[in-house]
């Protein structure tokens, strides 16, 4: 990546060949991506980065990205990190997350990574990060551990 | 309030008279909150409670409430909840929260409560909760725990 | 209870005629509790109560009851107060676990309780929190959310 | 080490020469480390590690070491990473933390590793994890996160 956010280097087996188009489809049906304007910048089995412009609208009382925002794409960045591992005809929800705020999330980009830990056959536990850009310079603003299950037999359409 | 959500009896003592106005003016400047059409339904010493009609545009994939969407809410309330009870000449910001859950956020409302535990002179720990209300019946969606810190000498303005 | 801890009024339906008998048996047979001196003070539908009487060997540096020890006896509570509702042929396993630390846990007893929030076939989720007892005083020193996994077709047998 | 456990490569710059005697000392004050047996293994600037033998007092219901005793050395082993970093006339506080159980912490050593990610002046936040080695093979067993307070003006000692 141009911005040099660190990845693990591990190697996990998908379990579904169409496991970016399934991801990719899926980040699109997410009406709330597309009004705070998130794009999903890549997908890899076991992780996913998503990136989000700074405006006026996506802010809390000082003006910085609010706090639920940066859950919002930490969230589904680990939980799209999940889902690219699980089997055909399923679907992935989120059972609980916990965010650590490290820094005011003050700058003009967000970006949002998620990575699988423990791919189980029910519970897949994740973490994400995030990373706000100012002026060319990164600063890590927060970080998730996260809990998904996985639907079985509930494929993920509408 | 008319949707029955219940409220601890807990009292707390109030640090600046202008507790409920600080609250609002700061709820407005979240750019956030008029993005997604979030509304101040209440708030008292001690407690907050956010209100927020459902569309398309905050959905995850499955047409539901926004994993991310439900924490911005509750995550403000509770928030809004611990800065009601700062001294004058503070701000607030959230140090981290944890939130399960519970059930889909399938509905037409999503009510958010926040209240505060323990209102410490720099760490304000709170709970918050999230119902969905689908033709007229309550469901708890979510709940939250959630660590505040207060910034002397920082009054939250722009 | 003598000592005033409130309890929440919810009423669940217990799955298992024994759900006493095998909360009292798995518990007896948890090592740690025996070693640290914990005890079952109370088990009911959706609830469980953990009583530890302080004594050095317990403590963190400062002298008081050390966080891992408290959140010892709040996951042990949680956990039975999930295990109460299920049903026969099962086990259970702590998934995850959030504290807040609200105060120093200084005093004579600690005071545990569990109780269930949401009662999913698969997952359970608790809320647990603990009291210190010093000089008759009561003071509320930490607050848990946790979720639970019921192990179907594994009894809690050794 | 020669487990072979991952550390992050991260510098920080320690801010009272007696970092390691501090860690130390504070270690050895802990009634719970003794009682059940945990060693400080190793610390460094911003890390800590902490080993645990296996015996039965440490166990929940079905003979593995209990989520609580793996949440107390990795409690400790991260609170030390912290407080290796803070000033001197400081003490460390817990203020909350998370904890996944990715998988039963089955073997004969458990092995818990501490690291600061963020060293604020007030709030230390950090990582944690632990490894369980049975037949002398690793099994990632937990991961942490984890607030910490700077308890300025208080200096460690009983």
């Amino acid at each position: 990546m141009s911005y040099g956010i660190p990845r693990k280097e591990t190697h996990f087996e998908v379990r579904d060949v169409q496991w970016s188009e399934k991801v990719r489809e899926s980040f699109d049906r997410q009406g709330v991506m597309g009004l705070i304007g998130a794009t999903l910048a890549d997908v890899w089995p076991g992780g996913c980065e998503i990136h989000l412009s700074y405006r006026a609208a996506l802010s809390q009382q000082h003006g910085f990205f609010h706090a639920g925002i940066t859950s919002t794409v930490v969230d589904s960045a680990a939980g799209y990190a999940g889902f690219s591992l699980m089997p055909v005809n399923t679907s992935v929800l989120s059972v609980e997350f916990k965010i650590n705020l490290l820094a005011p999330a003050d700058g003009e980009l967000l970006i949002a990574t998620g990575e699988v830990v423990k791919p189980g056959r029910n519970l897949v536990i994740t973490r994400g990060d995030a990373w706000v850009v100012k002026g060319g310079k990164l600063t890590h603003c927060a970080m998730m551990q996260q809990t998904l299950m996985t639907m079985h037999g509930k494929a993920d359409t509408t």
